[in-house]
């Protein structure tokens, strides 16, 4: 196998991610160079990373390009991903600027890895909320074909970028300062002075009912990502999907309640089967042994769990998932894609 | 209007509020006797108590006695209520304990305020996560018919009593003393060394998808009480209801998603209209002004927003609900009651 070079766009929160995930999946290339808007070096785990300056347009030789861009806000790709294409870079976008072009194809490798053969030099990745909940649904779809899914999501902040996982952290140690003399929870005063965080709200001791702008029919754009990325990979437009997205004040593993309706008989028992032989997810059938958001920080797999069936209604569930929102949800599935553009 | 005699059984996180809602509200009696398992003197807001041993069982002349049962263990009602009532007083029990009982009426005034007449002596107060969604969905189902409800909860950590509390209390300083040294977010360890809390796995930096013990088809106590309050206070076993409850690091307020569907033809305009008039609801109607936990602390009513049409089915919508589970979601409402009683 022809040994190739990497480049990482971006050294924010997905950009070590990605960086950290090359080298623990031991990713088969000989070079991995560095971008970001200014030169510099940086370590990670204790490895020196030289940090080259993406204006500088020395682009030649790349053979994939992974492209870290930050949520809520346009990409490098939108500047750079064309000129990584032109001399020869295949790019993998974590942004969310080419995600519903349908010249692009929007891979999760465990629900559509077919997909990447498509490509036309850009492949998107898509939103980390998305990627957690399709990863527990796609063997479900296979098999019993979704007709209905209802998400609720507890986000950790570190999806909102370097800022936003700072805010909590900012204020955790605020709330603490603040109340440095309490012992008794009652004598807690949460309520923070006025700062200037990343959020529009408070966030710690909250949970924020806003991910991204309000868009149509005043659904979020965080919102509105989930339903329509989950369509394109799913490749099927007839799901009816909604979602209430949440920021809570976990730093990171983004945990979803996941209702769903399938449109073929399915038992509690066969729906458990599908999670247990689903690629990518660990399946834990026992009630009590539910997953948390602390279970997935800095694993690969999406942890599902607390498998019910609606009481009132044939083919309808419940379940919990949870992943870390800065691997799965995002660099890791990007590093996944180029796995998959290097066997073939 | 005769003076009363009131008594308060508890002085655990809900019975405090109760002293403090009867000073707020300047309840019509002329005296507030305070009952716990040993005797003692307190202070709430700078008011001194004295608190009687209810083993001396000194119960004569009370006209209304406020049981402040903790969730998750039966409640000093199971042991006192009898003695109360057969000495004339009529028990409001804020505990578990009685509420599906076929003879006692589970009441939230602005829904059902009518069942307090067929009292025999005891009324039970509906749990916290029940009381804030059906005051919010309760002029909804009265106009346009609910006929399913799908809840997904994000609690407070005082909802699980005084332990519960301290435990986010104690862990947040622990997180903060681990951490002290750190600036950067990327360097906080969030797992905790093993502690001793009120919860099965940390609370801090995490979300619990467990409240109460394991039951019918795998949900837990927590969430079979909103499916079984609901439909008794609605006074319709028809409803398709069900739900996910889950802990999140917040002292005080439950905040809940909540997706609902309608029996009779709605738009979106007669829901916003229905919440606007409906009783005990502060209803936002601009997508921005979402309320959110802190906005519930100390305060009475149920904020409504975010309410959204579900994009694929007719009649559908999403809502979120946030409320203070220790005052609507617990004192308040039984004082509510407590003041049914007098006006009657």
């Amino acid at each position: 196998m022809k040994k190739i070079t990497v480049a990482v766009i971006g050294v924010g929160a997905v950009g070590v991610e990605l960086l950290r995930i090359l080298r623990q999946r031991n990713f088969p290339c000989e070079r991995v160079r560095v971008f970001a808007r200014s030169e510099r070096d940086i370590e990670i785990d204790g490895h020196p990373y030289h940090v080259e300056a993406v204006e500088k347009e020395e682009f030649d030789g790349i053979d994939i390009a992974l492209f870290a861009g930050t949520e809520g806000e346009k990409g490098a790709s939108t500047l750079y991903a064309r000129k990584f294409i032109d001399r020869g870079a295949v790019v993998i976008d974590n942004g969310n600027d080419f995600r519903m072009d349908p010249e692009v194809p929007l891979v999760i490798p465990e629900a559509n890895r077919d997909a990447i053969a498509q490509h036309k030099g850009l492949i998107a990745n898509p939103n980390c909320t998305t990627i957690q909940m399709v990863v527990a649904l796609q063997g479900i779809h296979r098999r019993f074909g979704l007709r209905r899914v209802l998400l609720t999501s507890f986000q950790a902040t570190s999806g909102g970028g370097r800022k936003a996982a700072q805010t909590l952290w900012d204020e955790t140690r605020q709330l603490c300062q603040q109340n440095r003399e309490t012992e008794h929870f009652q004598e807690v005063r949460c309520e923070l002075p006025a700062i200037s965080g990343a959020f529009s709200r408070q966030i710690v001791c909250n949970a924020i009912p806003q991910i991204g702008g309000f868009k149509e029919f005043e659904y979020t754009s965080e919102e509105w990502k989930v339903v329509n990325e989950t369509r394109k990979i799913l490749g099927d437009d007839t799901i009816a999907l909604s979602a209430t997205c949440v920021r809570i004040p976990v730093f990171t593993a983004h945990s979803e309640a996941v209702y769903f309706e399938c449109g073929r008989e399915c038992s509690r028992q066969q729906i458990a089967e599908t999670l247990a032989e689903s690629d990518g997810v660990t399946f834990f059938p026992a009630p009590e042994q539910f997953p948390v958001a602390l279970d997935a920080q800095g694993g690969d797999a999406v942890l599902v769990g607390r498998l019910r069936p609606d009481p009132h209604r044939q083919h309808a569930f419940w379940l919990w998932c949870v992943a870390d929102n800065l691997r799965k949800g995002a660099a890791l599935n990007a590093v996944q894609i180029a796995e998959c553009l290097v066997e073939h």
